[in-house]
């Protein structure tokens, strides 16, 4: 409503409120920010906006985001290909990478099942899952998606794909988060926990 | 230190992590919704990034931040001339704006005298302030710097050099604001309401 700025202010400001979790005073903290760099730092902020667009595509195996022609999980030979993490975004990867535990491969769904946003199987690359898993090399599908009703809903749909060609299927352990406290588990996490419990 | 995402991507999360208040989660975050983006809504954020370099100069007279050769303010006909707000930032002036009370004009410091930043009565535009006092039109001055220890210094400061040119300077009042409850008031803040009460 109120537009006492210079107008090209007001124009990167309504930029920066499209990003998440920027509101009107963040974006306008923002855009002063920019103002006062200097003209080459500002030139490399906008070519770098314009960068992942021209350079980055989908890895065509595993669907991540890449600047290479497959991905460096994908291209790596100290990778286990038998063994593929299911993910509903590129940023899970990034978590999972983070433990530095995790040694095979993953598949990038891009998104849920969610009938109410009318996100179906066609919109998710569960064409291109399939595709991977028509040999012999896949021994094992890890369902990584958030334990969310659409996270277990599209772990559900697609074990019951992948199961009959013969190829395990497993799920994340639910429990208690470490470092937690029983105090502050809700009744289903502590019932899961329970349940999974194992031997000391 | 741990770089799992496509170079271009890093790329940007770190020049997003430039910004006030963004840290290595949120311009990830917001590095992605610009992935997400159509590449004309890319376009247009990287060319508003540029515009706010090549189009916006400080406007001769109150120094704010304009895109015409004087700002809307200083240029227009219903503002009184004979009254000039001294602030601290172009984002003051919004502020003072939106009260839709103040009719005078502005002078922009951008900044304050801060000996310990290193930043002097030189590095403000204390010189295009007084250029501007020098003929008759002001009458007054009011001093809408911050109340912090930097503002109350500056205010002093320039008061000393402005009283003897036979010009009223003023100051913001202080006390409770709006809406606050007394309880939380800190005792400098109550003792200058106190002292500044009006009658009633």
């Amino acid at each position: 409503m109120a537009d006492f700025n210079a107008q090209p202010l007001e124009r990167l400001i309504n930029n920066f409120q499209k990003l998440p979790g920027v509101g009107r005073k963040g974006a306008t903290r923002m855009a002063y920010q920019v103002l006062s760099m200097d003209k080459a730092e500002a030139e490399e902020f906008a070519n770098a906006i314009m960068a992942v667009h021209s350079q980055i595509h989908r890895c065509p195996v595993c669907q991540n985001f890449t600047e290479k022609e497959v991905c460096r999980i994908c291209d790596s030979a100290s990778r286990d290909k038998s063994v593929i993490c299911i993910v509903e975004s590129p940023r899970d990867i990034t978590t999972f990478e983070k433990t530095r535990e995790y040694k095979g491969t993953y598949h990038v769904l891009h998104g849920l099942i969610s009938p109410l946003d009318g996100i179906g199987v066609d919109q998710l690359t569960v064409k291109e899952l399939l595709a991977r898993l028509s040999d012999d090399t896949v021994k094992e599908v890890i369902m990584a998606t958030n334990p969310t009703v659409e996270g277990e809903a599209t772990a559900m749909y697609l074990s019951r794909l992948i199961k009959p060609m013969d190829i395990k299927v497993t799920r994340l352990a639910y429990g208690l988060p470490v470092g937690s406290s029983l105090e502050f588990a809700d009744e289903v996490t502590l019932f899961r926990a329970l349940k999974g419990r194992t031997e000391i």
